[in-house]
């Protein structure tokens, strides 16, 4: 007995930003019992149901052609996998049982039959939203959290920062930065983020950098006494300025995939000769590298947040038919918080 | 009594590399006699016999009117000061004496008269070059030996790229790599500069990037299985390239102030995206901040090279009437290895 099963396919290798063009949605068939095993010795597998997705801009890269990368491209014509947060529906594993929540690798589709099972984690029931898992709780907070201490080495009484700074990575950056005893400035594409940054997240001082003439001035007025932290989400001319802003020995953690635009930067970066007077270290990173970290970083995040000394904000759509517009938004801001699409209410 | 001094005088503040006619020969008087203290509790002064002087890149930047560096820019008007070798020829400081031959900041002239007397050491008499302590034994070896153990951790076997490679740092990175069992590359500007990185320090490949239509096409012929550490002397379009052909947790160490053409360097770096993926660091750093390993460093490289497992190669020019000419050589890559202008015999 198979059900019809929605899908967003991944038409076909992109160059620049992706269009909504460029996912198709399909409906497909799938049995809600998993087939017979055809190996027994193996791991089992899982059928789920998806209940959120996560829209996160290193889906980009796999969009590309282009096989340099940590993670392979997607292949045309399949589809689109990413984080999500599923409910198990049938299960041949003995780690996963009928009606746990999950969440890992999954795909853009209503139901899925996952058999790298090692991708998935089963989350422990809390008072927490489950779709958090996809942001706070899930591979962007642990961006933010291996990326600013492993990376940034922060000190108390430094000055941090961050742009694209109400982002899904960034947002919880300058919280742990303030919880850190640092000073901190966001960057964000609004005054409606600028606004939430300043009171809702607790930035000491924010601005939109489109409104700004000059990034290097707006950098000046901001940090009169340079930067000691720079946490980048974007590249490009931003993180050009701040190479001209940083202070002695300091860090810049160089983060994410929208950074990847610097390909198309047509001015390319002209400051990076001010690591040397500086002694400033830039490095790149990825969280996958800090995995061992994962559970203190869950225990960190999650005592701040029932304390009420960590806030979240997501930017939900609804169902999967409107996932490619959500994804396709991250890249000119759109997206105010964590991006994430609701396929299913339970 | 006074005696003639010949001086070279700093004219005014430069863009771009030095010319020769940015500095002026004059001819000043000094007394070979320290005056009269006038503070008896400071520290006293020594007069000195400057014999050799060292030519090196950063003094550029002291030619610049250039504020936020870690140095300042010289006077317009003043005698140039740089490293060098002397010997002392009157002293009201217990820690000098007459006779002794030190190394330190001293000024491009005959004779100089010394207060900073902190930033001299005494020469200890050993079998030595005097002159190596502008170079193998002095700021650009320690540079070498910082950068290399302190900003790239190299481990045995990695694949170690240097541009400017037989210059006064790069010759020994590429040693040092060597003997900590690396595979070595290094980039010069001349067939003579490839041929003593082969056949003179030992490198397991070098190339002339003047004669490569593609800097990344040979990269990836010397490297095919990519950079692990790159010792970067020069900035600019080989750093871009380099950025292409880094292994997974690389390092690049940002060093010299040659690299400060990457000012003038039209394109700007287009591939600092790369750091991501690769999860590469890249530092810069100033050898000043590892003074505390000078003593170790000193030990090593005396031991190695009396063992005849280093080797060191200067460029003399004869003269302090040929020291502009000299410095202005250093920017076109005239010298061949460590530039040093001979002002006295003895």
């Amino acid at each position: 007995m198979e059900i019809p099963n929605k899908q967003i396919i991944f038409r076909d290798y992109i160059e620049g930003s992706p269009k909504e063009t460029d996912m198709i949605l399909n409906v497909g068939k799938i049995s809600l019992k998993i087939p017979p095993k055809s190996s027994p010795s193996s791991g089992g597998a899982v059928l789920v149901k998806n209940l959120y997705l996560s829209c996160d801009p290193y889906l980009r890269g796999r969009m590309r052609n282009f096989h340099e990368s940590y993670i392979p491209p997607f292949s045309p014509g399949s589809v689109i996998v990413g984080f999500g947060v599923s409910k198990v529906v049938d299960s041949d594993n003995e780690n996963f049982k009928i009606g746990d929540f999950v969440t890992g690798i999954t795909g853009w589709e209503e139901y899925s039959l996952i058999h790298k099972t090692e991708l998935l984690r089963k989350i422990q029931s809390d008072n927490i939203p489950l779709s958090y898992h996809l942001g706070l709780l899930g591979m962007p907070g642990f961006t933010a959290y291996a990326g600013f201490y492993e990376v940034c080495f922060p000190k108390k009484g430094e000055f941090v920062f961050i742009s694209a700074a109400s982002g899904a990575v960034g947002q919880l950056v300058g919280q742990l930065a303030k919880l850190h005893g640092c000073y901190v400035v966001g960057s964000a594409g609004t005054s409606q983020k600028v606004h939430l940054l300043k009171n809702k997240f607790g930035f000491d001082d924010a601005f939109n950098y489109k409104e700004e003439p000059n990034i290097d001035a707006a950098l000046k007025r901001c940090f009169p006494q340079g930067i000691d932290i720079y946490f980048d989400n974007v590249g490009g001319e931003m993180l050009d300025a701040v190479l001209l802003n940083m202070r002695t020995h300091g860090r810049i953690a160089v983060c994410g995939m929208v950074s990847q635009q610097s390909l198309s930067y047509a001015e390319g970066l002209k400051n990076v000769f001010m690591l040397i007077p500086k002694r400033v270290k830039m490095q790149g990173f990825i969280q996958s590298d800090y995995q061992h970290l994962f559970p203190q970083f869950l225990e960190h995040i999650i005592g701040n947040y029932k304390q009420g000394k960590i806030v979240y904000i997501e930017d939900m759509n609804e169902g999967l038919e409107n996932a490619p517009s959500a994804l396709v938004g991250l890249f000119s801001g759109k997206n105010v918080g964590k991006q994430v699409v609701r396929v299913a209410h339970s």
